[in-house]
């Protein structure tokens, strides 16, 4: 890193939705940010407004490396292989970060190159269905979570091994990173983030699919009364099908778990309501029970009549490298806590 | 009816999120709007807030049957018998129709007190998940489609039957009345309307509550990173739970197909994820095609440049009464149109 370790030059490698808005974030704040985006026009448009954008990879990392700036892959998980391979070739330097929606999938790249002591993996949960630079804005990650992977430090708590200090300098900047987007740093395991992301994301879009065509197979009178309640529920199916089929095939087996028990849950109340006396009691009431109590639980409340949004995740005000400093990250884990670092 | 048919005084019965929201559009208007809500305290509150309401059910009757106002039923189905028994007893000469969310059922309580030449059964496709007077608001049907059914007319014609004129009057009322609310009338006959909602209604309510609870089975970390696309999906989970239940258990016959229907198309994509080569492009793609089309065919185009809104239904311009228009209500329902009256 360069001088200043908390305030180092970002290398943003892919432009669209998540990374356009990481972008201009990190602009608005005044911080160093430039970017690859494989699109020659995407990169001119975000030229045209201003930013730092190039189309050609080699030379933005070659740049990256001479700053020793954090790279930030923001690219779909089919094309992170082939990035990692032009970042060992042309930035041994830097830092690796992502915002790929899987987690064990990157970190198997990770591995596979040896990256380990030189990556902290990400992923804002935050986003619209649209896709592209032009669909990218500010404030997008503003109270969202941001989970942050520690696998490698737990991994060398495991096997009794001191952690690279280089490796804990990384995990400052990339919760740096994370506050100053006023996103909120959840630690998580890959393993432990893509099962969760299997329920609360991905099994979402699937649903959505799966809904808008047994909509579509009533016709027309069907589509015409459909209102806010399938509508809201098949809203992201309306996401480019590439980057919906890039997270559900990359988590496959986490998302067949969450599938094979949300088919169990549907195939209960299918018989309760084909029984002589149709009812579905049991379902709806756990829903709304589970329903209301996730309202407490995901972020800041709607309702706070302070004017400062408070949230809901509990804080843990951690120490890199300090004592038991893993052992906390795993504890706010099992909490769906945040952290911040002092 | 009174002397200008086109403006009745209208009774409604039950003043929650839909019954109150439509007092607050008639009574804006300038119409002559009263009901009755069984709570007190909901009943007091609207007439706190200067609305003719009151708890008394005979009363509010004897009103409407002097008035020879029309009369709404908006409470929900388990209510509705012992209302219509209230209906024969104290305003026997009263129009009725009924914004309930199921029509089968609804016209079966209709048909065992001989009521279908009064009765023309309606259904908004509007609301959010909240309930009760309080959750009412105005303006709540602007553009939403709102179902009028014409099974007596239908019943008529296949028994080569002439139609009651009094029904064709009150089928006029019902109309205006929808169009007054700038709502759009959607004439379907009971069985199909019920066989949509089954698949735009009471199966996203059905695929929440399931969402809800795989979501919570994840644990806290799972409900921490639960983000836009699982709360879209949710959402109606937080309806009040005997709401949700008296919806889905009186269409059930109907939503247990839509049931099967969509758990077919997990079925299939659960197992194309679990293949060797996990992939779900069937799916996916199919979604992204049928949610696209729905934006053109659900309404009022958002990203239209006009000032004015242009509802994307094909409209019917009919003579209730005149030659062939049954016909024409039955080719209106086969293409999801919405009718006006001249």
């Amino acid at each position: 890193m360069t001088a200043n370790d908390s305030s180092p030059a970002y290398c943003i490698i892919g432009l669209g939705l998540i990374g356009g808005s990481l972008m201009r974030d990190l602009a608005a704040r005044g911080e160093t940010v430039y970017g690859y985006n494989r699109s020659t026009s995407g990169a001119r448009t975000a030229i045209k407004e201003g930013f730092d954008a190039s189309d050609r990879l080699d030379k933005t990392l070659i740049r990256a490396n001479e700053d020793h700036a954090l790279i930030v892959l923001a690219v779909p998980m089919h094309a992170v292989g082939e990035v990692l391979d032009a970042v060992v070739e042309y930035a041994p330097n830097c830092g690796i970060t992502d915002v790929v929606s899987v987690k064990t999938a990157v970190y198997e790249e990770i591995d596979a190159r040896g990256l380990k002591t030189r990556y902290v993996g990400g992923h804002p949960m935050a986003g619209t269905q649209h896709s592209g630079w032009k669909a990218s804005e500010t404030g997008m990650f503003k109270r969202a979570a941001w989970v942050i992977t520690y696998d490698y430090a737990a991994e060398c708590e495991a096997a009794g091994e001191e952690i690279d200090s280089s490796w804990i300098e990384l995990f400052k900047t990339v919760t740096r990173m994370v506050e100053k987007l006023k996103a909120e740093a959840v630690p998580a395991l890959v393993t432990n983030h893509d099962a969760a992301v299997a329920r609360v994301s991905h099994l979402p879009h699937v649903l959505a699919a799966a809904l808008s065509v047994v909509g579509d197979n009533g016709g027309v009178l069907a589509q015409s009364l459909a209102a806010g309640s399938f509508k809201s529920a098949t809203r992201v199916a309306t996401t480019a099908p590439d980057l919906q089929r890039a997270m559900c095939e990359s988590n496959a087996t986490a998302l067949v778990g969450a599938l094979d028990e949300f088919i169990a849950e549907l195939a209960k109340a299918r018989d309760d309501l084909a029984s002589e006396t149709p009812q579905i009691k049991e379902l709806i009431e756990a829903g709304h029970r589970t329903r209301i109590r996730l309202e407490a639980r995901s972020g800041a409340s709607k309702d706070s009549v302070s004017p400062v949004k408070i949230s809901s995740r509990p804080v843990l005000r951690l120490h890199p490298g300090g004592p038991n400093w893993v052992r906390q990250l795993s504890q706010t884990e099992d909490i769906g806590g945040r952290i911040e670092i002092f």
